[in-house]
């Protein structure tokens, strides 16, 4: 693709052309270089949506949670992009069929943009592409795009690290859960969501969100406290008050200035990740796979060690 | 330190002497590049160690039926070392109280080596030390080498792919958890235990396991099919079973070949390691933390985008 055809892409996209859209997020998941100079572009031209992640256990309602979200959202007169992401699979087929219940309620909508997507090889990959992907929503003047994953682990806190602010959601009874929560989830958790609530246990589980909390030594006294918002997506109830504590988490980080160290963070782990990609495409390329295979051999048949193929391979590509 | 003193170290630590091995420790732990020579050297000379990886839920007992393990296996005239590894603490506290309880035990017997392990940066940062020090145990000819975790998530994971058998330890009654399990532990268990298995629910437990295992469509008729021992680590029982496991699985390695294409996977992911850690060096270097930190904020406020702030480090530090 050529410059003038990218920056066509581009005006396209800005001007809310759904095609132009949709081919440009072909290109994203491909990985296709094609796309850098429009998503290079874009990137200066966005800012503008607010990015929600969502995340929390296999089986807590995610779903139709977002779904219910961007219902809540429409009738806010907002503009709305759901990204389903599946980092446990290569297929989207939770996902579609997910997208096709909510089709019937908001397809046909044009301030509506769902898509799925599936894992094609790495999570850092998967939390690039996804990462891209929003970007191109922003600066198709989505005015909230959220990013929703399948499960709980780590590749889903990758993933939604994109986002401004992170919702973990939960449900009543999983005791031992909470506890796994404390891993890793906790500490990126926004605003914490008890869904299923009109299940026996649900003030108990909020009462231990609560408790967890308060024990998190890491939050000081002007850090946002993550609200723990009690829903039932099923039935719509709470979910008008899961937009409105999202709603104050973008204005906290926006009086705070946080808005911006958490901009910066994210530019810092993608230039890293950037980095990373053209020194491996680099290896690739000058030192080639077959000698790196030789290599790795070696050292793993104690012929070589780690530290001498680190340093012919830096050598090799240049940087000595 | 000087390449004399260097390979006098390395001479020291393969004769036998603790304490040059817990100085060359302590110099892989405080990050000492000093100690890359030494390291280098020792890689060449190891490989005859049986690296073992202990991972599972906090409060799986995993602390005691290392110590187990580790007296079983003095039985079997074994020389035993014992990394135990906290990801989640920048304190070796909970660590240190267990090591005092089995130096009871253990300590005074010169064929038993256990050191502590906490956080001290990132996770990969932790990883590649535990990596380090299970190689200077290799060449200070310890027969079994034993990492243990204090959890099982992501960082757990990590640093536990450094040995060639893991163990992944469950309790019975966390039915919730084996689905969790399902994320990322099964497919890295070469041998489950299911610990206090003089609890209710222990079959069922030892059953479900099964199912998910049957169910794993990644394994093929040839591979490992990871057996399930009952153990209850406090009272002895089933843990001779569990070394017998852990001989098995590193006889199957041997006979199929498979040790070999583990310590490939292993040296690759060495190599882009401390390739990755050169390339951040020369950014560090090169473009300084000034610039660095000018380009990412620019990027955060969209004066710039992500692909020309790594275009631009990438020609500063001679890599167009």
């Amino acid at each position: 693709m050529n410059a003038d055809l990218t920056m066509d892409l581009v005006a396209r996209v800005t001007n809310g052309d759904r095609r132009a859209l949709a081919r440009l997020i072909s290109l994203i998941e491909n990985g296709a270089p094609d796309a850098r100079p429009a998503l290079a572009a874009l990137h200066r031209l966005g800012g503008h949506a607010h990015v929600i992640g969502v995340t929390g256990s296999p089986g807590a309602g995610k779903s139709t949670l977002v779904t219910q979200l961007a219902r809540v959202l429409r009738q806010r007169c907002q503009r709305v992009a759901i990204i389903a992401v599946d980092p446990t699979s290569p297929f989207t087929g939770g996902a579609i069929l997910g997208d096709r219940i909510r089709m019937q309620d908001l397809a046909g909508d044009s301030n509506v943009y769902i898509r799925s997507m599936a894992s094609r090889g790495s999570v850092g990959g998967l939390a690039s592409t996804t990462r891209d992907v929003a970007r191109a929503l922003d600066a198709a003047h989505f005015d909230q795009i959220i990013i929703e994953t399948v499960g709980a682990g780590q590749a889903e806190v990758e993933i939604v690290r994109a986002a401004q602010s992170i919702v973990v959601v939960t449900v009543p009874g999983m005791g031992d859960d909470i506890q796994a929560l404390k891993a890793g989830i906790l500490e990126i958790a926004d605003v914490f969501c008890v869904n299923k609530a009109d299940r026996p246990g649900a003030d108990q589980a909020a009462a231990e969100l609560r408790i967890l909390l308060s024990l998190d030594a890491q939050r000081g006294p002007n850090d946002w406290r993550p609200p723990i918002v009690k829903t039932v997506a099923m039935q719509g109830s709470g979910v008008a008050e899961l937009v409105d504590a999202l709603a104050e988490h973008l204005a906290f980080l926006r009086q705070t200035g946080q808005i911006v160290a958490r901009g910066e963070r994210q530019a810092r782990s993608e230039i890293q990740a950037l980095l990373y990609q053209e020194l491996m495409r680099r290896v690739d390329t000058r030192v080639g796979p077959d000698r790196l295979a030789a290599l790795i051999a070696e050292v793993a048949a104690r012929g070589s060690d780690p530290y001498a193929a680190t340093d012919e391979i830096l050598r090799t590509i240049g940087l000595p």
